[in-house]
C-alpha cells in the first residue's frame, strides 16, 4: 500500500520548505518510506472532498490504506513509530523525544508562526512595530531556553529524533531575521539538520513542486 | 514510585482549571494513577532548579523516578500510553486519537490562547478591537471545522480519548465569551466531558490549591 500525502500545489513560501508538508516528507525520507503526493490548490483545499479528511481545510494529510491522518505532528509521530531512525527504542528516551515534538509545536511554533503572519498581514497597520517587538521578546525568551538546553550538543536529547525534526522545521522560519543568528548554537543546530541527506531529498522534492507550478 | 507534577502555587485563572496542570491532573485521574503536586511560585518557576527540568520556566512538569517530562501534551500522551482509558487499542483508532491531541494543541489552542492574552495584555492598546475581531474570525473558522466533524457524536472519534481530553481543556477557555455557544454541539461536548468523575476530581484538586493560596 502506497502512502499518499497532500501538499500545496503552489506553496506561499515559494518552495522554501516552510509549508507543513516538508515535515512529513522529511520524516518519510528519514524512515525510508516511499510516498506519493496529491497537490491541492487553495480552492480545492476548502472543498467537501478535502474537508471530509481534513475538517480545517489544511495540508498536509496522510493516507495509508484505511488510515487517514492530518496534523503534521501526528503524522510525523505515526511515521516515527512505524519506521526506523526517528524515535529511540529505550522508553524514557522515547518519551523525551516526543516531549520535544510537542515543545516544537506548542511552545516554539505559536509565536514564531504568528510573527510570520504579522509580517504579511499587519505590515501596514499602525501597531506593526509594537506587535513585532512584543513577539520578538517572546521568541527570544523561548530561544534562550532552547539554546541553554542544547548547549554544545548536536541534538536535543542524544541521537537525532522526530523532536529535532519538528524543532528544526519551526526554527527555519526565523532564518535571516536575526533572532536565530543571536544564538549561534541554534543556528548551527539548524544547519546540521539541513545537511542530512533525508532533509535534502525532502527539500528538493517540495521545491520541484513549486518550480513546476511557477513554470506552468 | 510516586508521580510528581508541578503546578502554579497561585494560578492566574483563580482556580478555574485553565492552567495546563489541569490536563495532566485529569489524565492521571482518568488512568487511575495517584500523583503528588509540587507548587511553584512565579519566582521559583524561573529559578535554576526548575529551569533544569523545564528550560522555558513553565508548568506543568512530570517526574516518575528517572523520567522527567514537560509539555502538557507529551505528559498526557505518556500517561495515556501507560494507563487505561485514554487511547484505543486498535492501531488506526489510536493514531487518530493522537491526531486529535495535536489538533487541540496546534490548530485550536494557538488562536484561543492568543485571544486570552490579548484580552489581558492589549486591552488598552489602540488596536485592541481589531485584533480581537481578527482572532475571533480565525477561531470561528476552526470551531466550524470542529463542529462539522463532531456532528451529533459524543466524542471526536469513537470512545472518549486523550484527544477529547486536550480538546476540551482548550475549548473551555472560550466558555462564556459567545464563540463556543454559537456551536451548541461543541458546548454540549464540553459539558459532557466536564461531567466525567475524573474531570471533577481533577478540577476540585486544582481549585483547592487556589483556595488555599488565597486564604493564606
Amino acid at each position: 500500500m502506497t502512502v499518499t500525502i497532500t501538499a500545496f500545489e503552489r506553496s506561499p513560501d515559494r518552495g522554501n520548505g516552510l509549508a507543513r508538508d516538508m515535515r512529513v516528507r522529511w520524516a518519510l525520507e528519514e524512515a525510508g518510506q516511499p510516498y506519493e503526493v496529491r497537490l491541492l490548490s487553495f480552492k480545492t483545499m476548502k472543498e467537501p472532498a478535502h474537508l471530509a479528511i481534513q475538517p480545517f481545510g489544511q495540508i498536509p494529510t496522510y493516507e495509508d490504506g484505511e488510515l487517514t491522518l492530518f496534523e503534521s505532528g501526528a503524522i510525523v509521530l505515526h511515521v516515527a513509530e512505524r519506521g526506523p531512525g526517528l524515535l529511540p527504542d529505550e522508553a524514557k528516551a522515547r518519551a523525551r523525544a516526543i516531549m520535544w515534538m510537542f515543545a516544537a509545536l506548542n511552545t516554539l511554533e505559536p509565536p514564531i508562526f504568528d510573527r510570520s503572519l504579522v509580517r504579511i498581514l499587519e505590515r501596514d497597520k499602525p501597531w506593526y512595530e509594537e506587535r513585532l517587538s512584543a513577539l520578538d521578546e517572546i521568541i527570544r525568551k523561548r530561544l534562550e531556553g532552547l539554546s541553554s538546553h542544547l548547549g554544545d550538543a548536536d541534538w536535543l536529547d542524544g541521537a537525532f529524533s522526530a523532536g529535532d525534526l519538528l524543532m528544526v522545521t519551526v526554527l527555519r522560519r526565523l532564518q535571516g531575521l536575526g533572532l536565530l543568528e543571536e544564538r549561534p548554537n541554534l543556528a548551527a543546530y539548524v544547519a546540521r539538520a539541513e545537511a542530512r541527506p533525508a532533509y535534502q531529498r525532502a527539500f528538493e522534492a517540495q521545491r520541484a513542486v513549486f518550480a513546476a507550478s511557477s513554470a506552468g
